[in-house]
């Protein structure tokens, strides 16, 4: 096992606590922590992009630890998110002949977490799954907390489950091999837990982020601080009854995004829309006075400066008028009887969850968002 | 509502407790109960069969309860219990704008159940449901419980969560409309009941089991009784860690003769493999010395007077030799590290789960049946 992983425990009742564990090298450990778990044999699913780099290493590392390994690799990208996807991966594990005792493992982004989680939540009616995120959104956000699923042709993961890992092993040497453009949607993610409830955490950012790209100790750090505010969320709201729609700050303007986009990640990733949706949020809480035009400013500058997009005019090939983008938002699931639910800041770090937001002030917003280019 | 529908009441933890009600009539109070669950929009999954019968009934019922509701109707049959047919339903479900506080409900037999179950428990991570199921089988059986699910290319019900229902809604006058066919299948599963743990209902069911197809007061009695034994297990046992595993009393036999005959409803329905299954179980367990060949025999006669089969020559096109029938037993999924678990009896109401069954005794019992014809 490797020297010191820095661990975030996840307190959740019912025999369903877990820890997540960050350092570098962690993925040639998953054998010895999934035999520790009992399983006698796991199934890898990931895409073919992450099997290529770390699939041999993963797999030997379960096999050297006792388990029959086989591996499910998808076609890397977010249509591999879908009710087909969501089968192969299914009938896949299925021929593997993955029972309810052993393990399904996750190793790669989002998609393939999510997919992954999902597969596993309801193969058999439920399987256990260990999370082997690869990219630094996957280590930040979507492999803690649960929240597994696909896309439906109406709109992006509204079919899943909640069903918690049983393990997180967030090997930030993984990271090394990720695109400067993956790292910076990643790092998207990172700034907002500490425009969510924790500025000091935001300042650390402005003055440590070139340590978190670079792979220094800033990068386990973040990871730690990120992965611990978020397990508090998921404690305290797993089924975001409330709180935890808090995460969704900047997500519901991103998702809009993406869907304009159509989810095409050449012009557009989840991360850089969550950037724009974040500076949106700022600035629209601005407008509203709840928080300081400097302080969006602010937000906007650091995220900049770290090569994330912040307005609309930069989305590559355009994103429609106000109009499709108020019908856009109006789709997410976190719509509530057809009132638009915005998170807004009263600064930084103290963001909350606003309801029943006026349809016509936002897209006065947006008008004027667009208008500015 | 009804005068006095019979309760069973399923005391689940975690604010998961539910009612199953039981009368004649019931369909038509789907609106009142759905509204008292403060749902404001319900989208009914239904057969096309049940469609035709019962579509505007449910639906008037829910409107003018002031529910908006919408339904959606698949083929009748297993088929539909596909990866397609549960895109086709979450789908729909998207389309008629079911969120989080709404219901689905699920009118029709097991194939509807399961699968509308299945989609309400991931439809944005999941929707409370209720069940109205319209078959005897689905009344006494997969209505109640919370298993939900798909087949897979694999294998039946690989692929599926654990929901509860809010409710369930056993209106008995829908059995009226039944084929004897259907109503036979669905009493195999009644008198497994008796079989399991209840030897006294057994003996009830030898004297009234007349009354349940004709719809006498016997029938909701019998709903009844059933429901309330399924409830306790369920409740001691939801995820069928242990005691739930009873309940499939001659489900071992009999899933691998549905698999021999390519689940063609033409060839075999799930209540006679059961038939079959529950015949095997005694015989077998006669012959292992567990219980008397006169008991064995009892089960059986009683079966055949109710028009159901016993024995693998009534299987229209044959089930294949002893290899073939070990190997469907093989594949299913109650198989644990490769051995073979029974439920086997000591007697009527005497059942016991039994781990580890040698195969070569099951192949010279199951050699011997053939030979017997």
């Amino acid at each position: 096992m490797s020297d010191s992983p820095l661990t975030v425990h996840v307190p959740l009742d019912a025999g369903r606590a877990y820890d997540i564990l960050i350092g570098r090298g962690l993925v040639a450990e998953a054998g010895a922590r999934a035999a520790a778990l009992g399983a006698r044999a796991a199934g890898i699913v990931t895409d073919e992009t992450v099997a290529a780099l770390y699939g041999d290493r993963i797999r030997g590392s379960l096999e050297a630890a006792g388990l029959r390994a086989g591996l499910i690799a998808v076609a890397p990208g977010e249509a591999s998110k879908s009710y087909a996807g969501y089968a192969a991966v299914c009938d896949g594990l299925l021929a593997l002949k993955i029972e309810r005792g052993d393990l399904v493992v996750a190793l790669g982004g989002g998609v393939v977490g999510d997919l992954a989680g999902f597969s596993a939540a309801t193969l058999r009616r439920g399987v256990r799954f260990l999370q082997v995120p690869t990219t630094l959104l996957a280590q930040v956000d979507s492999s803690v907390g649960g929240k597994t699923g696909i896309n439906s042709p109406l709109g992006k993961n509204l079919v899943g489950a909640f069903h918690q890992p049983r393990l997180v092993l967030a090997d930030t040497a993984t990271l090394d091999t990720l695109s400067e453009r993956e790292m910076r949607a990643g790092y998207a993610e990172v700034a907002k837990y500490g425009l969510i409830g924790d500025a000091d955490f935001f300042g650390w950012c402005e003055a440590n982020w070139r340590g978190i790209f670079s792979g220094g100790p800033e990068r386990d750090e973040a990871v730690a601080i990120c992965c611990r505010a978020k397990a508090g969320v998921v404690v305290r709201d797993e089924r975001e009854d409330g709180e935890r729609a808090l995460l969704n700050l900047g997500h519901t303007f991103g998702h809009a995004l993406e869907r304009l986009t159509g989810y095409e990640s050449a012009r557009l990733v989840h991360g850089e829309g969550v950037a724009i949706g974040l500076a949106l949020a700022f600035r629209f809480s601005a407008r509203l006075g709840l928080c300081s035009g400097q302080e969006a400013g602010r937000v906007a500058n650091h995220l900049a400066l770290a090569g994330l997009p912040t307005r609309l005019a930069q989305v590559p090939g355009g994103c429609g008028d106000a109009d499709a983008l108020l019908d856009a938002m109006a789709q997410d699931k976190k719509v509530r009887d057809g009132a638009l639910t915005f998170i807004l800041a009263r600064g930084i770090g103290q963001s909350f969850i606003a309801p029943g937001i006026d349809g016509a002030a936002v897209r006065a917003f947006l008008e004027d968002e667009l208008r500015a280019g």
